[in-house]
């Protein structure tokens, strides 16, 4: 993201992709390229400049560019922290020793140790506001999350953080089990900061956090970018649907071959990324047989494939087929709607909006707040936010 | 259409892809299937009964369907009427006599026979209203059909009718060479029929014809029903100017085994169909490179497979593509729509509206006043027409 | 098949798909359609005439067959048997009664029921060989079976038979383990006719069947006919080799709609088909990903659609794709094979042929005795077989 | 070509695509890459690091490799010499001024340039042998060349060339007619050095040159290579002929973006590679309907796409589809190839080898002596080849 940021505040980028570059937002307030500072936490000891050096071989990335921006990107792993884990199993080969140490702190520590650095980072930078956006990878999904009385209100929330304080970790269902994403979006709105969930994470979704985003006084939103296949079936799904056309049968078989998938290989951390991406159909389609599978192909590297099948049954009873297959580069689809949420979030809290974001629903495979997963009634939606709030 | 509608009205066909039977529309004032008594004009000799048999060998009608509705077949077998030819290259080898004759009648003496074979239908069979649904081929493309000075005005066209009264064919351009479809619609709005032009033909799209709709104060409608490869394009391209993914090219390769198809072959045909399937997208992508091909093979009867291969940039200048197959039974797509047109015909007729019906915009490739080729924004606005003239 | 056979012994129905009906098989010594009694076995009390019905209405079987065969068509209604279960669980709501009895038999009991219902079906048709073809649901996989140590001889297994005499089902390993698969294959050997194994099933191809199939004298082949996704594998994988380009990934989707895919929902029953479907590649591409998916599609019917990701790396490490969609229908592709293999099988047993038939490797996902997956060179072979057994 | 054998021969990359790499050729003669010296013909004035660059940019080139053999490729920029046009018509926008020169000149003069080029090139770098190859863009395609007298026997050919000095251009069928790729052929036989055609242009294979080929005793072959599209096709045909399914249609779409694309929307240039490309099927799915296009898709640059639609016949009048789309880089596919073509000429004229080369079939569309067009067959054949002249 330093490098795309530092391309478009450059002019050296065009800026594709990137859905607030349009003519219908020109007069939303939205602040420039270049008045962005990055930072963030990783939980990895590997070196950035590894990642980059993968994204180059493949083409992701540029190499002029990465030249070009090599001060700036220096700049942006100096201001790296390290991240805490979530949960002893999540992580991998390569973690940072910081990291590890903090993992090992209370829920509560945890939380100030990230307010901490969240105060520090604005100080230091001088600037007006901050928004953490989640781009980590997909946590394990947890049954009982969206029933968890620890996240059905602050109050809940503040006592199970409490509890955990005085007691040890595996002693039951306290503060020690929240999942990372839960204690970033707390630390966020603690200090002040707007929230971007992008992951299918719990993030700020649970009415604790949504309460004290409220409380706080900061805008947030999320979950799970919609950068690809369902992007394209919440785009077309509704179509099937306006010609009663009766959709049988929709597969979905989604192939990634960067960290994402590797971590999505595990069956636990699957299950969240698949409930979003199939969930989104049912609404327009009403009963059909749906499946999405997610598999990981390693030479696929960061770019995905994705094949859907639709089935679908016409007039008389003509059983007909729409096949698509979509290749896209992970990076490239996510890192603008990262940068536009960004600018969306800072938009809105300097109008000083808070708690979710109705019209950012077109980003998400989860809206926490859409009313409808069809893609372009929510762009319509987004158009009509930008147009109501445009400088006069 | 006669075996869908009394399979519909009869309840053993459900009304798949019949957009006017979703519940959105339950409080329009259209009429129920069992209403309409079809009839038609044909200029081929073949009996209905081997044009059925090979649908039902394609297995795109049902034999049941075919043996339970024999009754009502046979009674619009009996109301069809010889058409009138759109030039002598059209036709093929197995001309109903009296079509050839009709033929070589004036254009004036066309129109009065035409509206005179309505009249006749509407008294016979007691009816209250009468459309006209023109599905018949893809006339010669006629380059300068748009600027056609006969069409500019109806006062023009009726000048050029005159005109070629006293004189010869092929004497120069006069009415002698209006397209058939231009008659047709001329004829509806003479005999107060409203009048849908499914195909890409000239129909009652000209300022002529406009006028004389609005003159005789009946509805009408056009062109090109958009019933496969177009409709999942309007659906798609939006995304994709949404998200500021640079389409760079648009490849559509769509294959067909019909009569539709054998027309097709010639390229003056072709040109028509192929102008209105390409020009949709120029809307919202912008600068770029399209191809659209239509072919013809013979192997797929009534079956439609069109291919299609869309190559984008996004951030970073990735390059990403999204490739459709789509294999679609023509009758079973466009039967439901000509069902639904001939409804909202008949229900804008019975209010009392008059000229082009802007919200039957999704219907069309090439939509008379529709503003837009974005299939959501057409859908949308055909709701809230709905909701506007709903019964109270 | 009774259908396929009379249709083609009267010459309503052409050879499509009929490999030994090419002019290469002509001077081969094989038996015309019209010879072929057919009779068999059936676990389930389900009339034909309802599977019959599901075909026609799916547009596989024409009803016109259908109604010129009926008498042959109830010919062999009349001629089924009850069949043996292949164990409690397989089976399903419908059971036919006597089927049900018959499996509660012990091993050697249930041999000898299908040994008489062999010898009673041939002599009452007064037939000269008999050839049995397995064309029953995948059994489940049971993974030592390729080592169970009672398949490792004929004497080993007719011991375990012996002991399964004289203990109770569930004590152990000894023959009440045995699939229903092997019972079939032992009975038809001992009743001397030849045995086809056309599912994964175990049937003749362990190392006790095939001793016992020389012992008796008669050929038999298998396993897993090679119908659609497995058989354009193996035609165009050895394309890759020989040119080097080196296989990444080779990822394949199948979607299958009728029993058999209902059957592979379970995931026992569906681990020894998607080991025969991917095995085969290994041969030819050395190390690669590939990952081979069976998913139940209800909506497909007696369809099979199968979408194939094919990632390669040629000159200069150029990432490259294909990308296969088949969409077959599986009656139409295993029928035709099925009468070859029956032709092949009594051609060989004419001849005083005994054993396996290394030459019908081109017919199977995994011949018994094939030497390679490569389809062109099985293809070759059993060409090069025909042509040795020509008829001088 | 000079990147990848320097790569190859220093062992920076991998031989992947090159077929005469694998295992079976290992007791062939060929020559180690690292021994070839490479110059060329080139009509351009374009500076080859532009068209370097353009690679690089596309990602086809690795930077890496280009400053690595930077060395070499200025030696190879050195030694390449201003090519002869074909014809007036052709060339585009930035000739090189001698190359236009040399256009001028008379169809003798013209082999004379050349054949003193190649005695030059080869007393220069003292090679043994010399091996041409033509890898230009596809020549208009010339109707009659097939029964063009001039080429039916090296005496007509040569009485051409002598009547040509005599005559001024455009004067009649004389030699100012013959196509540059035919002079190419006859200057490098004249010169003892063997030939590939890797184009669809005439080049060596008429008549008159195989003649020549043969009395100066060198080997050469073509024509046209088969790096995508074609190959798969004949790889898979076939099958579809084994198992007795009746293609009814094959439709193959070809999208192109480099300059090959440019130069085939010419229609006169697209004829001659569309005619190799769609007679292959002939041989093996006899009376079907198939379409072959190719179109320029700039957007595609150095990568091509083609999707081909196979529709067919199986048992019981079952229709039956494969789709195919692949996805490959021009430049990637054919390079290795031409390797491998100019090894196996030096190995065939070292062995003194004359004439036509038929085990080269599996590398052309239209082989010049290649009996059949089944892929796998050709392949065989060449194993044959490659076993037989095996060093002992």
């Amino acid at each position: 993201m330093t490098y795309g940021l530092t391309g478009l505040a450059r002019g050296w980028v065009e800026p594709r992709g990137i859905v607030t570059a349009a003519e219908a937002f020109r007069d939303l307030d939205l602040a420039p390229y270049g008045r962005f500072v990055t930072g963030g936490w990783d939980v990895s000891a590997r070196p950035m400049s590894d990642t980059v050096a993968g994204l180059v071989a493949e083409r992701v990335l540029d190499a002029d560019l990465v030249a070009a921006a090599s001060i700036e990107a220096a700049g942006h792993e100096a201001r790296l922290r390290p991240g805490i884990l979530d949960g002893p199993a999540v992580g991998g080969s390569n973690l940072d020793p910081e990291a590890a140490r903090r993992g090992s702190l209370s829920p509560r520590a945890k939380i100030e140790a990230l307010v901490a650095d969240l105060v520090e980072f604005q100080s230091e930078h001088g600037l007006e506001r901050v928004v953490v956006v989640d781009v980590s990878s997909t946590e394990a999904f947890r049954d009982d999350l969206d029933e968890n009385p620890d996240l059905a209100s602050l109050a809940a929330l503040d006592a199970a953080l409490d509890r955990s304080e005085s007691s040890e970790p595996q002693e039951g269902s306290d503060g020690h089990h929240l999942p990372a994403s839960v204690l970033y979006a707390y630390a966020s709105f603690a200090a002040g900061a707007s929230f971007v969930e992008f992951t299918p994470n719990s993030g700020s979704s649970s009415p604790a956090l949504r309460e004290l985003a409220l409380r706080e006084g900061v805008p947030h939103c999320g979950n799970d970018g919609k950068t690809g296949e369902t992007l394209f079936k919440t785009a077309l799904a509704p179509m099937f649907a306006a010609r009663q056309l009766q959709v049988l049968t929709w597969q979905a078989y989604n192939m990634l071959g960067n960290g994402d998938g590797a971590v999505l290989q595990n069956p636990a951390h699957r299950e969240g990324k698949l409930r979003n991406k199939d969930k989104v159909l049912h609404e327009f389609l009403g009963e059909h047989h749906s499946h999405v599978a997610i598999d990981f192909v390693p030479s696929l590297g960061d770019w995905k494939t994705a094949m859907d099948f639709v089935h679908f049954e016409g007039f008389l009873g003509a059983r007909m087929s729409m096949q698509i297959t979509w290749s896209g580069c992970d990076s490239a689809l996510a890192a603008p709607l990262a940068i536009d949420l960004a600018r969306l979030c800072d938009c809105a809290a300097r109008a000083g909006e808070a708690g979710e974001m109705p019209h950012t629903a077109p980003f998400f495979k989860s809206p926490m707040s859409g009313g409808t997963h069809d893609f372009h009634a929510q762009h319509s939606a987004l158009l009509a936010y930008a147009k109501k709030h445009a400088k006069s």
